[in-house]
Protein backbone atom coordinates (compact mmCIF):
# COMPACT_ATOMS: atom_id res chain seq x y z
CA UNK A 1 0.00 0.00 0.00
CA UNK A 2 3.11 2.24 0.97
CA UNK A 3 4.35 0.94 -2.03
CA UNK A 4 1.44 2.02 -4.26
CA UNK A 5 1.23 5.42 -3.02
CA UNK A 6 5.01 6.19 -3.11
CA UNK A 7 4.57 4.98 -6.89
CA UNK A 8 1.34 7.52 -7.21
CA UNK A 9 3.15 10.13 -5.72
CA UNK A 10 6.17 9.77 -7.95
CA UNK A 11 4.32 8.90 -11.01
CA UNK A 12 2.42 12.94 -10.52
CA UNK A 13 5.75 14.36 -9.41
CA UNK A 14 7.21 13.38 -12.80
CA UNK A 15 4.13 14.83 -14.54
CA UNK A 16 4.40 17.96 -12.84
CA UNK A 17 7.99 18.18 -13.43
CA UNK A 18 7.19 17.65 -17.62
CA UNK A 19 4.55 20.38 -16.99
CA UNK A 20 6.74 22.82 -15.83
CA UNK A 21 9.29 22.29 -18.29
CA UNK A 22 6.93 22.74 -21.19
CA UNK A 23 5.54 25.97 -19.25
CA UNK A 24 9.58 26.99 -19.23
CA UNK A 25 10.26 26.46 -22.68
CA UNK A 26 6.79 27.69 -24.09
CA UNK A 27 7.47 31.37 -21.63
CA UNK A 28 11.59 31.39 -23.04
CA UNK A 29 9.87 31.20 -26.80
CA UNK A 30 7.63 33.82 -26.00
CA UNK A 31 10.19 35.85 -24.05
CA UNK A 32 12.76 35.52 -27.44
CA UNK A 33 9.58 36.40 -29.87
CA UNK A 34 9.39 39.98 -28.03
CA UNK A 35 12.76 40.70 -28.45
CA UNK A 36 13.07 39.01 -32.17
CA UNK A 37 9.88 41.06 -32.96
CA UNK A 38 11.36 44.46 -31.84
CA UNK A 39 14.43 43.66 -33.22
CA UNK A 40 12.33 42.92 -36.54
CA UNK A 41 10.75 46.40 -36.44
CA UNK A 42 13.23 48.71 -35.66
CA UNK A 43 15.79 47.04 -38.63
CA UNK A 44 12.86 46.83 -40.78
CA UNK A 45 13.83 43.69 -41.09
CA UNK A 46 10.70 41.70 -43.37
CA UNK A 47 12.36 37.53 -42.99
CA UNK A 48 12.80 38.36 -39.42
CA UNK A 49 9.57 39.56 -38.98
CA UNK A 50 8.14 36.27 -40.70
CA UNK A 51 10.55 34.06 -38.56
CA UNK A 52 8.48 35.53 -35.40
CA UNK A 53 5.24 34.80 -36.82
CA UNK A 54 5.77 31.22 -38.09
CA UNK A 55 7.57 30.91 -34.73
CA UNK A 56 4.51 31.62 -33.00
CA UNK A 57 2.90 28.51 -34.64
CA UNK A 58 5.03 26.22 -31.92
CA UNK A 59 3.87 28.14 -28.87
CA UNK A 60 0.48 27.76 -29.64
CA UNK A 61 1.25 23.78 -30.10
CA UNK A 62 2.93 24.05 -26.82
CA UNK A 63 -0.23 25.94 -24.87
CA UNK A 64 -2.01 22.56 -27.03
CA UNK A 65 0.65 20.01 -25.49
CA UNK A 66 -0.12 22.12 -21.52
CA UNK A 67 -3.40 21.51 -21.85
CA UNK A 68 -3.83 17.60 -22.60
CA UNK A 69 -1.19 16.67 -20.55
CA UNK A 70 -2.70 18.75 -17.43
CA UNK A 71 -6.05 17.38 -18.12
CA UNK A 72 -4.19 13.74 -18.11
CA UNK A 73 -2.80 14.79 -14.48
CA UNK A 74 -6.68 15.52 -13.71
CA UNK A 75 -8.16 12.33 -15.06
CA UNK A 76 -5.12 9.95 -14.17
CA UNK A 77 -3.53 11.08 -11.32
CA UNK A 78 -6.92 12.69 -9.52
CA UNK A 79 -4.69 15.38 -7.56
CA UNK A 80 -6.16 17.23 -4.68
CA UNK A 81 -5.58 20.35 -3.11
CA UNK A 82 -2.28 22.61 -3.66
CA UNK A 83 -1.35 19.53 -6.13
CA UNK A 84 -5.11 20.50 -8.09
CA UNK A 85 -3.95 24.21 -8.33
CA UNK A 86 -1.01 23.84 -9.10
CA UNK A 87 -2.26 22.37 -12.66
CA UNK A 88 -5.25 24.38 -12.87
CA UNK A 89 -2.30 27.36 -12.54
CA UNK A 90 -0.48 25.92 -15.04
CA UNK A 91 -3.55 26.11 -17.35
CA UNK A 92 -3.73 29.55 -16.87
CA UNK A 93 -0.27 30.74 -16.96
CA UNK A 94 -0.37 28.38 -20.89
CA UNK A 95 -2.82 30.55 -21.72
CA UNK A 96 -1.22 33.74 -20.88
CA UNK A 97 2.26 32.91 -22.08
CA UNK A 98 -0.33 32.14 -25.72
CA UNK A 99 -1.69 35.58 -25.78
CA UNK A 100 1.80 37.23 -25.07
CA UNK A 101 2.72 34.92 -27.91
CA UNK A 102 0.44 36.59 -30.09
CA UNK A 103 1.45 40.34 -28.94
CA UNK A 104 4.55 40.06 -30.12
CA UNK A 105 3.19 37.95 -33.27
CA UNK A 106 1.74 41.17 -34.29
CA UNK A 107 4.69 43.42 -33.34
CA UNK A 108 6.11 41.03 -35.88
CA UNK A 109 3.38 41.79 -38.29
CA UNK A 110 3.56 45.38 -38.38
CA UNK A 111 6.83 45.61 -39.80
CA UNK A 112 5.71 45.51 -42.94
CA UNK A 113 3.16 47.77 -42.37
CA UNK A 114 5.30 50.18 -41.12
CA UNK A 115 7.68 49.97 -43.87
CA UNK A 116 10.86 51.23 -44.77
CA UNK A 117 13.45 53.76 -42.77
CA UNK A 118 11.58 56.06 -41.03
CA UNK A 119 12.52 58.67 -38.31
CA UNK A 120 9.83 58.48 -36.01
CA UNK A 121 10.99 60.18 -32.56
CA UNK A 122 8.71 57.42 -30.68
CA UNK A 123 10.51 54.62 -31.55
CA UNK A 124 13.51 54.88 -30.36
CA UNK A 125 11.59 54.27 -26.66
CA UNK A 126 10.19 51.03 -27.78
CA UNK A 127 13.27 48.87 -27.72
CA UNK A 128 13.69 50.14 -23.96
CA UNK A 129 10.18 49.09 -23.27
CA UNK A 130 10.36 45.66 -24.92
CA UNK A 131 13.15 45.28 -22.92
CA UNK A 132 11.82 45.47 -19.43
CA UNK A 133 8.49 43.81 -20.50
CA UNK A 134 10.38 40.77 -21.98
CA UNK A 135 12.48 40.86 -18.52
CA UNK A 136 9.36 40.56 -16.75
CA UNK A 137 7.95 37.63 -18.86
CA UNK A 138 11.25 35.90 -18.28
CA UNK A 139 11.18 36.75 -13.97
CA UNK A 140 7.88 35.89 -13.39
CA UNK A 141 8.20 32.61 -14.75
CA UNK A 142 11.32 31.90 -12.68
CA UNK A 143 8.93 33.46 -9.58
CA UNK A 144 6.75 30.28 -10.84
CA UNK A 145 8.91 27.93 -10.98
CA UNK A 146 10.50 28.65 -7.76
CA UNK A 147 7.32 30.13 -6.09
CA UNK A 148 9.03 32.94 -5.37
CA UNK A 149 6.78 35.81 -4.21
CA UNK A 150 9.06 38.40 -3.59
CA UNK A 151 10.18 38.25 -7.25
CA UNK A 152 6.66 38.20 -8.46
CA UNK A 153 6.32 41.10 -6.54
CA UNK A 154 9.34 42.71 -7.61
CA UNK A 155 7.91 41.70 -11.80
CA UNK A 156 4.38 43.62 -10.49
CA UNK A 157 6.32 46.63 -9.28
CA UNK A 158 8.41 46.70 -12.78
CA UNK A 159 4.40 47.26 -14.71
CA UNK A 160 4.62 50.68 -13.61
CA UNK A 161 7.85 51.48 -15.81
CA UNK A 162 6.35 49.96 -18.31
CA UNK A 163 2.72 51.98 -18.21
CA UNK A 164 4.94 55.25 -18.01
CA UNK A 165 6.37 54.30 -21.39
CA UNK A 166 3.24 53.41 -22.56
CA UNK A 167 1.74 57.07 -21.72
CA UNK A 168 5.30 58.50 -22.90
CA UNK A 169 4.97 56.89 -26.42
CA UNK A 170 1.30 57.56 -27.06
CA UNK A 171 1.90 61.57 -26.36
CA UNK A 172 5.28 61.42 -28.11
CA UNK A 173 3.29 59.56 -31.32
CA UNK A 174 0.49 61.96 -31.25
CA UNK A 175 2.77 65.07 -31.23
CA UNK A 176 4.20 63.45 -33.95
CA UNK A 177 1.27 62.88 -35.73
CA UNK A 178 -0.05 66.51 -35.62
CA UNK A 179 3.55 67.87 -36.82
CA UNK A 180 3.96 65.28 -39.56
CA UNK A 181 0.85 64.62 -41.13
CA UNK A 182 2.48 62.21 -43.56
CA UNK A 183 3.35 59.55 -41.48
CA UNK A 184 0.34 59.15 -39.45
CA UNK A 185 -0.72 55.55 -41.20
CA UNK A 186 3.22 54.83 -39.83
CA UNK A 187 2.32 56.00 -36.39
CA UNK A 188 -0.73 54.67 -35.85
CA UNK A 189 0.89 51.26 -36.37
CA UNK A 190 3.67 52.04 -33.60
CA UNK A 191 0.89 53.30 -31.45
CA UNK A 192 -0.54 49.50 -31.66
CA UNK A 193 3.21 48.12 -30.76
CA UNK A 194 3.15 50.37 -27.48
CA UNK A 195 -0.10 49.30 -27.02
CA UNK A 196 0.95 45.26 -27.37
CA UNK A 197 3.60 45.74 -25.11
CA UNK A 198 1.61 47.54 -22.21
CA UNK A 199 -0.33 44.14 -22.70
CA UNK A 200 2.44 42.09 -22.15
CA UNK A 201 3.04 43.99 -19.06
CA UNK A 202 0.20 43.36 -17.59
CA UNK A 203 0.27 39.92 -18.37
CA UNK A 204 3.28 39.29 -16.50
CA UNK A 205 1.41 41.15 -13.91
CA UNK A 206 -1.61 39.02 -13.97
CA UNK A 207 0.75 35.67 -13.48
CA UNK A 208 2.88 37.59 -10.79
CA UNK A 209 -0.33 37.80 -8.84
CA UNK A 210 -0.96 34.00 -9.50
CA UNK A 211 2.22 33.29 -8.00
CA UNK A 212 2.11 35.71 -5.24
CA UNK A 213 -1.45 34.15 -4.05
CA UNK A 214 -0.66 30.74 -4.12
CA UNK A 215 2.43 31.45 -2.13
CA UNK A 216 1.16 33.67 0.39
CA UNK A 217 -2.41 32.73 0.00
CA UNK A 218 -3.83 36.59 0.11
CA UNK A 219 -3.82 39.12 -2.84
CA UNK A 220 -1.31 41.31 -3.77
CA UNK A 221 -2.48 45.20 -2.35
CA UNK A 222 -5.08 47.02 -3.88
CA UNK A 223 -3.47 48.89 -6.52
CA UNK A 224 -5.01 48.15 -9.62
CA UNK A 225 -2.19 46.11 -11.17
CA UNK A 226 -2.02 44.33 -14.66
CA UNK A 227 -4.31 47.05 -15.77
CA UNK A 228 -5.06 47.70 -19.45
CA UNK A 229 -3.75 51.98 -19.66
CA UNK A 230 -5.64 54.39 -21.84
CA UNK A 231 -3.04 56.72 -22.82
CA UNK A 232 -3.23 60.26 -22.46
CA UNK A 233 -3.70 63.20 -24.72
CA UNK A 234 -0.66 65.26 -25.63
CA UNK B 1 -23.62 0.46 -6.18
CA UNK B 2 -26.39 1.46 -8.96
CA UNK B 3 -27.84 3.68 -6.94
CA UNK B 4 -24.43 5.42 -5.70
CA UNK B 5 -23.34 5.59 -9.07
CA UNK B 6 -26.97 7.52 -9.94
CA UNK B 7 -26.59 9.89 -7.20
CA UNK B 8 -22.80 10.61 -8.23
CA UNK B 9 -24.00 11.22 -11.59
CA UNK B 10 -26.98 13.80 -10.43
CA UNK B 11 -24.42 15.66 -8.19
CA UNK B 12 -22.15 16.39 -11.13
CA UNK B 13 -25.23 16.79 -13.33
CA UNK B 14 -26.26 19.39 -10.78
CA UNK B 15 -22.56 21.27 -10.65
CA UNK B 16 -22.59 21.22 -14.56
CA UNK B 17 -25.95 23.03 -14.46
CA UNK B 18 -24.68 26.07 -12.23
CA UNK B 19 -21.71 25.88 -13.96
CA UNK B 20 -23.23 26.68 -17.33
CA UNK B 21 -25.52 29.12 -15.52
CA UNK B 22 -22.53 31.17 -14.30
CA UNK B 23 -21.30 31.07 -17.75
CA UNK B 24 -24.52 32.08 -19.38
CA UNK B 25 -24.83 35.32 -16.80
CA UNK B 26 -21.10 36.33 -17.48
CA UNK B 27 -21.63 35.84 -20.91
CA UNK B 28 -24.61 38.14 -20.64
CA UNK B 29 -23.25 40.51 -18.96
CA UNK B 30 -20.22 41.12 -21.41
CA UNK B 31 -22.83 41.03 -24.30
CA UNK B 32 -24.33 43.89 -22.83
CA UNK B 33 -21.00 45.49 -21.65
CA UNK B 34 -20.18 46.13 -25.09
CA UNK B 35 -23.28 47.74 -26.25
CA UNK B 36 -23.33 50.26 -22.84
CA UNK B 37 -19.83 50.79 -23.29
CA UNK B 38 -20.47 51.86 -27.23
CA UNK B 39 -23.72 54.20 -26.28
CA UNK B 40 -22.13 55.69 -23.21
CA UNK B 41 -18.83 56.61 -26.10
CA UNK B 42 -21.16 57.76 -28.66
CA UNK B 43 -23.13 59.73 -26.10
CA UNK B 44 -20.26 61.08 -24.00
CA UNK B 45 -21.98 60.11 -21.34
CA UNK B 46 -19.40 59.74 -18.44
CA UNK B 47 -22.24 58.41 -15.76
CA UNK B 48 -22.63 55.47 -18.04
CA UNK B 49 -19.04 54.57 -19.47
CA UNK B 50 -18.07 54.57 -15.12
CA UNK B 51 -21.03 52.27 -14.63
CA UNK B 52 -19.55 50.29 -17.07
CA UNK B 53 -16.27 50.05 -15.52
CA UNK B 54 -18.08 49.38 -11.85
CA UNK B 55 -19.67 46.46 -13.85
CA UNK B 56 -16.72 44.69 -15.00
CA UNK B 57 -15.88 43.87 -11.53
CA UNK B 58 -19.07 41.66 -11.57
CA UNK B 59 -17.62 39.91 -14.36
CA UNK B 60 -13.86 39.09 -12.92
CA UNK B 61 -15.94 37.77 -9.73
CA UNK B 62 -18.07 35.53 -11.84
CA UNK B 63 -14.99 34.19 -14.17
CA UNK B 64 -13.48 33.47 -10.07
CA UNK B 65 -16.83 31.62 -9.06
CA UNK B 66 -16.31 29.72 -12.47
CA UNK B 67 -12.67 28.47 -11.41
CA UNK B 68 -13.64 27.44 -8.17
CA UNK B 69 -16.95 26.00 -8.83
CA UNK B 70 -14.72 23.79 -11.44
CA UNK B 71 -11.98 22.99 -9.40
CA UNK B 72 -14.38 21.63 -7.39
CA UNK B 73 -15.97 19.51 -9.62
CA UNK B 74 -12.60 18.02 -10.30
CA UNK B 75 -11.74 17.07 -7.30
CA UNK B 76 -15.00 16.16 -5.60
CA UNK B 77 -16.74 14.22 -9.13
CA UNK B 78 -13.55 13.22 -10.79
CA UNK B 79 -15.58 13.71 -14.45
CA UNK B 80 -13.75 11.55 -16.95
CA UNK B 81 -13.49 11.87 -20.71
CA UNK B 82 -16.13 14.14 -22.36
CA UNK B 83 -17.32 15.46 -18.66
CA UNK B 84 -13.80 16.40 -17.69
CA UNK B 85 -13.20 18.22 -21.34
CA UNK B 86 -16.80 20.34 -20.59
CA UNK B 87 -15.37 21.48 -17.34
CA UNK B 88 -12.21 22.52 -18.72
CA UNK B 89 -13.69 24.14 -21.67
CA UNK B 90 -15.64 26.18 -19.31
CA UNK B 91 -12.80 27.22 -17.67
CA UNK B 92 -11.25 28.31 -21.24
CA UNK B 93 -15.02 30.06 -21.90
CA UNK B 94 -14.99 32.18 -18.43
CA UNK B 95 -11.19 33.13 -19.11
CA UNK B 96 -11.90 34.41 -22.45
CA UNK B 97 -15.60 35.98 -21.71
CA UNK B 98 -13.69 38.25 -18.88
CA UNK B 99 -11.09 39.55 -21.16
CA UNK B 100 -14.04 40.27 -23.81
CA UNK B 101 -15.37 42.84 -20.47
CA UNK B 102 -12.05 44.00 -19.97
CA UNK B 103 -12.89 45.21 -23.81
CA UNK B 104 -15.73 46.32 -23.25
CA UNK B 105 -13.96 48.20 -19.98
CA UNK B 106 -11.41 49.72 -22.05
CA UNK B 107 -13.74 51.21 -24.69
CA UNK B 108 -15.80 52.57 -22.00
CA UNK B 109 -12.90 54.59 -20.47
CA UNK B 110 -12.00 56.14 -23.31
CA UNK B 111 -14.92 58.21 -23.28
CA UNK B 112 -13.52 60.64 -20.99
CA UNK B 113 -10.75 60.64 -23.37
CA UNK B 114 -12.48 60.95 -26.15
CA UNK B 115 -14.26 64.01 -24.57
CA UNK B 116 -17.26 66.33 -25.78
CA UNK B 117 -19.02 66.27 -29.05
CA UNK B 118 -17.25 64.98 -31.93
CA UNK B 119 -17.60 64.63 -35.51
CA UNK B 120 -15.08 62.07 -36.41
CA UNK B 121 -16.34 60.06 -39.79
CA UNK B 122 -15.23 56.30 -38.24
CA UNK B 123 -17.20 56.89 -35.17
CA UNK B 124 -20.76 56.68 -36.91
CA UNK B 125 -19.10 52.98 -38.20
CA UNK B 126 -18.62 51.73 -34.51
CA UNK B 127 -21.91 51.36 -32.87
CA UNK B 128 -23.01 49.36 -36.49
CA UNK B 129 -19.39 46.94 -35.42
CA UNK B 130 -20.15 46.83 -31.51
CA UNK B 131 -23.81 45.18 -32.59
CA UNK B 132 -21.95 42.73 -34.40
CA UNK B 133 -19.54 41.50 -32.18
CA UNK B 134 -21.93 41.59 -29.30
CA UNK B 135 -24.64 39.12 -31.13
CA UNK B 136 -21.54 37.08 -31.92
CA UNK B 137 -20.81 36.69 -28.14
CA UNK B 138 -24.51 36.15 -27.59
CA UNK B 139 -24.86 33.53 -30.34
CA UNK B 140 -21.57 31.75 -29.60
CA UNK B 141 -22.45 30.95 -25.70
CA UNK B 142 -26.15 29.80 -27.30
CA UNK B 143 -23.89 27.70 -29.22
CA UNK B 144 -21.89 26.43 -26.63
CA UNK B 145 -25.10 25.92 -24.23
CA UNK B 146 -26.77 23.97 -27.25
CA UNK B 147 -23.57 21.91 -28.52
CA UNK B 148 -24.48 23.58 -31.74
CA UNK B 149 -21.76 23.22 -34.50
CA UNK B 150 -23.76 24.95 -37.54
CA UNK B 151 -24.35 27.78 -35.03
CA UNK B 152 -20.46 28.12 -33.87
CA UNK B 153 -19.28 28.07 -37.56
CA UNK B 154 -22.47 30.94 -38.47
CA UNK B 155 -20.56 33.02 -35.48
CA UNK B 156 -16.78 32.48 -36.83
CA UNK B 157 -18.23 33.78 -40.36
CA UNK B 158 -18.81 36.88 -39.31
CA UNK B 159 -15.68 37.44 -37.98
CA UNK B 160 -15.09 38.31 -41.92
CA UNK B 161 -17.56 41.17 -41.73
CA UNK B 162 -16.11 42.43 -38.38
CA UNK B 163 -12.43 42.49 -39.89
CA UNK B 164 -13.86 44.04 -42.66
CA UNK B 165 -15.22 46.81 -40.45
CA UNK B 166 -12.37 47.29 -38.53
CA UNK B 167 -9.88 47.86 -41.78
CA UNK B 168 -12.85 50.39 -43.05
CA UNK B 169 -12.20 52.07 -39.93
CA UNK B 170 -8.46 51.97 -39.81
CA UNK B 171 -8.35 53.66 -43.46
CA UNK B 172 -11.02 56.25 -42.26
CA UNK B 173 -9.51 57.37 -39.06
CA UNK B 174 -5.80 57.83 -40.90
CA UNK B 175 -7.50 59.80 -43.62
CA UNK B 176 -9.70 61.36 -40.94
CA UNK B 177 -6.21 62.38 -38.49
CA UNK B 178 -4.19 63.49 -41.83
CA UNK B 179 -7.02 65.92 -42.71
CA UNK B 180 -7.55 67.09 -39.28
CA UNK B 181 -4.73 66.82 -36.97
CA UNK B 182 -6.33 69.04 -34.66
CA UNK B 183 -8.06 65.53 -33.71
CA UNK B 184 -5.43 63.33 -33.91
CA UNK B 185 -5.69 62.66 -29.60
CA UNK B 186 -9.39 61.51 -30.05
CA UNK B 187 -9.29 59.39 -32.90
CA UNK B 188 -6.12 57.86 -31.78
CA UNK B 189 -8.49 56.81 -28.95
CA UNK B 190 -11.05 55.81 -31.37
CA UNK B 191 -8.28 53.49 -33.17
CA UNK B 192 -8.10 51.37 -30.07
CA UNK B 193 -11.74 51.43 -30.07
CA UNK B 194 -12.54 49.76 -33.46
CA UNK B 195 -9.78 47.36 -32.35
CA UNK B 196 -11.21 45.93 -28.51
CA UNK B 197 -14.14 45.43 -30.95
CA UNK B 198 -12.47 43.43 -33.79
CA UNK B 199 -10.67 41.31 -31.06
CA UNK B 200 -13.74 41.00 -29.10
CA UNK B 201 -14.92 39.28 -32.37
CA UNK B 202 -11.39 37.22 -32.57
CA UNK B 203 -12.19 35.73 -29.05
CA UNK B 204 -15.98 34.85 -29.60
CA UNK B 205 -14.32 33.13 -32.65
CA UNK B 206 -12.00 31.32 -30.43
CA UNK B 207 -15.20 30.27 -28.84
CA UNK B 208 -17.02 29.27 -31.62
CA UNK B 209 -13.58 26.77 -32.44
CA UNK B 210 -13.92 24.87 -29.04
CA UNK B 211 -17.48 24.70 -29.69
CA UNK B 212 -16.55 22.74 -33.18
CA UNK B 213 -14.23 20.92 -32.23
CA UNK B 214 -16.02 19.76 -28.98
CA UNK B 215 -19.41 18.85 -31.10
CA UNK B 216 -17.35 17.39 -34.55
CA UNK B 217 -14.02 16.32 -33.09
CA UNK B 218 -12.37 17.92 -35.97
CA UNK B 219 -10.86 21.50 -36.40
CA UNK B 220 -12.77 24.72 -38.28
CA UNK B 221 -11.51 24.71 -41.79
CA UNK B 222 -7.94 25.92 -42.65
CA UNK B 223 -8.67 30.06 -42.74
CA UNK B 224 -7.07 31.96 -39.96
CA UNK B 225 -10.42 32.47 -37.78
CA UNK B 226 -9.89 34.49 -34.71
CA UNK B 227 -6.63 36.17 -36.41
CA UNK B 228 -5.65 39.28 -34.79
CA UNK B 229 -6.24 41.98 -37.68
CA UNK B 230 -3.36 44.47 -38.87
CA UNK B 231 -5.04 47.25 -40.46
CA UNK B 232 -3.98 48.25 -43.45
CA UNK B 233 -3.09 52.03 -44.86
CA UNK B 234 -4.57 54.48 -46.16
Amino acid sequence: MANGTEHTVKAFDDDIVELRGLISEMGGRAEAAIADAMQALVRHDLAAAETVVEEDKRIDELEGQIERLAVRIIALRAPMADDLREVVAALKIASVIERIGDYAKNIAKRTAQIGGPHKIDALAMLPAMAAIAAEMVHDVLDAFAARDWQLALRVSERDRAVDDFYNSIFRTLVTFMMENPATIGQAAHLLFVAKNLERIGDHATNVAEMVYFAAKGTYMAERDRGEDAIGTEA
